[in-house]
């Protein structure tokens, strides 16, 4: 059996949409069970509209909320009824292998670190969301909220993403790069220049050097290893030309009535390639190197990413990523 | 009379384009006299496809040419016949006001700062490339080659954006955001934390806060400043997804009869939408603080993108851009 608990509360589609995920999370598969963290009354109303097997739902009663605007730090200290708070304890007391929540990264990020706690040796838990590429998709890692990474945590970030992006995503041997201004391995900054001769002498990963940012759109590698501000904007420029761009070419469509039977014709096609550049279908970011598995959907995520993201952590159990996590910081550092 | 060395070696559309747009340019504006750096007898059979006022372009013959992937200091210091060196020295000896090149951005940055030198009491020339938003265009100020600046170097990057922002690309009182990972004040990493309250302070400046990466497509600020690693993730993360989302948009529109009828249907408005977001139609990006104006076009740039730079220079210098930054830097800041 696989437990998850499910921030209910957290994200702009709660709860309708965690719950739904959940539900058809344990519908797919018998050996999830979801532990449904929020307001009882309210996760029970919502359950109402769904069929699904009882033993594979439990509802944990969370009187608080953690809002996106909050001080994490505090939030996480004070709010200890919140979903957030109570999901996380769920893992940290080994009830549950995996939390789940499309809630306040803040709040995530700050609580899985203090009370999940990290696996020994990790130095930092890095965020590494999932994003589409031309040829599938690509994990961008760091992302979190600690920036200012030394070289000795980008290291480790390179192995715990390699190891995620095989074991979990199914990717083998993935290529693993470093986020650079070029090519060459003279370039870079600081930091980059430290890092790029301790991954290039790594040989648990397939490091194949520096990556600019203008190819990890095209799919050039599988794990693009960055420290958290460059990651972050890497991530948000992403996202941001994307949806600007959408709503440019939805707006383009409306112009007129040629335009308008346009829509009508390239529609199926055009659906199919906004799927593919849909991050939401790939599932949310694990936080990794922490006891247990704690991951971050996009904060409008629907069912499905919420489902995905669910499924997940069954993979992620069933590959013991924390256990190669664990044997790669700690065996094989030495 | 405004003079401006134009590189007809650089770029992917050597020596077509630069030489088209030159002529353009002289012949848009016939305050505008064009020293065109390359091979003599390449310059002259080019020269002959166009009409143009004779006294108004000049051939400097220069028999060497830079590539690209050649390392800038060394380029720079040996190659003295080369279009990029004789080019910047036109500006030192004060021959031109200004250069334009879409050659090797390492060799113009490195050059600008060796050959033309930098205005007193700038610590940094910065690169600062155009780019489209929803709401026209912004300046991200910093993109070049030196990585890891210092607080004071992005409060002058700040200043000297807002002056050509406002001076010669025409936005009145101009909106100057840091770029950061969140919105709030306590958010960043050390140079973001370090930098804010310096720019907060600033009253030659329009500051208003932070911005995030997903943000600045959307036009939520007209100056971006950041340091320069940053800057070009966020800029080439720009262009490669733009680029990727249009090659899979062109896929989309050759699946079947029915999307092909759809493209010939909206072909013009997608291409008045796809003219907005094209950063070539918005002229080079300059180098600034120097003494004299360098501007580096894109590699690929048409006859558009460099008469457009050539006619920049002439606002630049009209202006009296230099001053202004000169005034802000040394006056002002004491």
């Amino acid at each position: 059996m696989v437990n998850v608990a499910v921030d209910v509360m957290g994200g702009d589609n709660a709860p309708v949409e965690p719950v739904k995920g959940a539900v058809i999370a344990v519908n797919d598969d018998r050996n999830i069970k979801a532990y449904l963290c929020g307001r009882k009354d309210v996760i029970e109303a919502e359950l109402k509209k769904h069929n699904y097997p009882r033993e594979n739902i439990e509802i944990i009663d969370c009187t608080e909320i953690i809002d996106t605007g909050e001080p994490p730090v505090m939030a996480i200290r004070k709010k200890k009824e919140s979903s957030i708070v109570k999901g996380l304890n769920l893992v940290k007391d080994g009830t549950c292998d995996a939390f789940v929540s499309a809630g306040s990264s803040g709040a995530i990020l700050v609580g899985g670190q203090v009370i999940v706690g990290r696996i020994k040796g990790v130095e930092r838990p890095p965020l590494a969301p999932i994003f589409p590429t031309d040829k599938g998709m690509a994990l961008l890692i760091d992302c979190g909220a600690n920036v200012d990474a030394r070289p000795s945590h980008l290291v480790q970030f390179a192995k715990m993403g390699s190891i995620y992006m095989e074991h979990v995503l199914g990717v083998p041997n993935p290529k693993v790069a470093i986020l650079n201004i070029g090519a060459e391995e003279e370039k870079g900054n600081m930091l980059v220049k430290e890092t790029y001769p301790l991954l290039k002498n790594c040989p648990e990963i397939n490091f194949t050097g520096s990556i600019e940012a203008r190819d990890v759109p095209k799919g050039a590698a599988d794990v693009v290893v960055c420290e958290a501000f460059a990651g972050n904007v890497a991530l948000k420029m992403y996202e941001g030309v994307g949806s600007t761009m959408l709503s440019a070419l939805k707006e383009t469509f409306t112009t007129s009535f040629a335009t308008k039977m346009a829509y009508l014709l390239v529609k199926p096609a055009l659906k199919k390639t906004l799927k593919r550049f849909d991050a939401t279908e790939y599932g949310g970011a694990p936080l990794l190197g922490l006891n247990g598995l704690v991951v971050k959907t996009h904060g409008n995520a629907t069912y499905k990413e919420i489902s995905t993201s669910i499924k997940q952590c069954v993979t992620f159990k069933e590959q013991e990523i924390n256990r190669k996590i664990n044997d790669i910081i700690n065996v094989l550092e030495q």
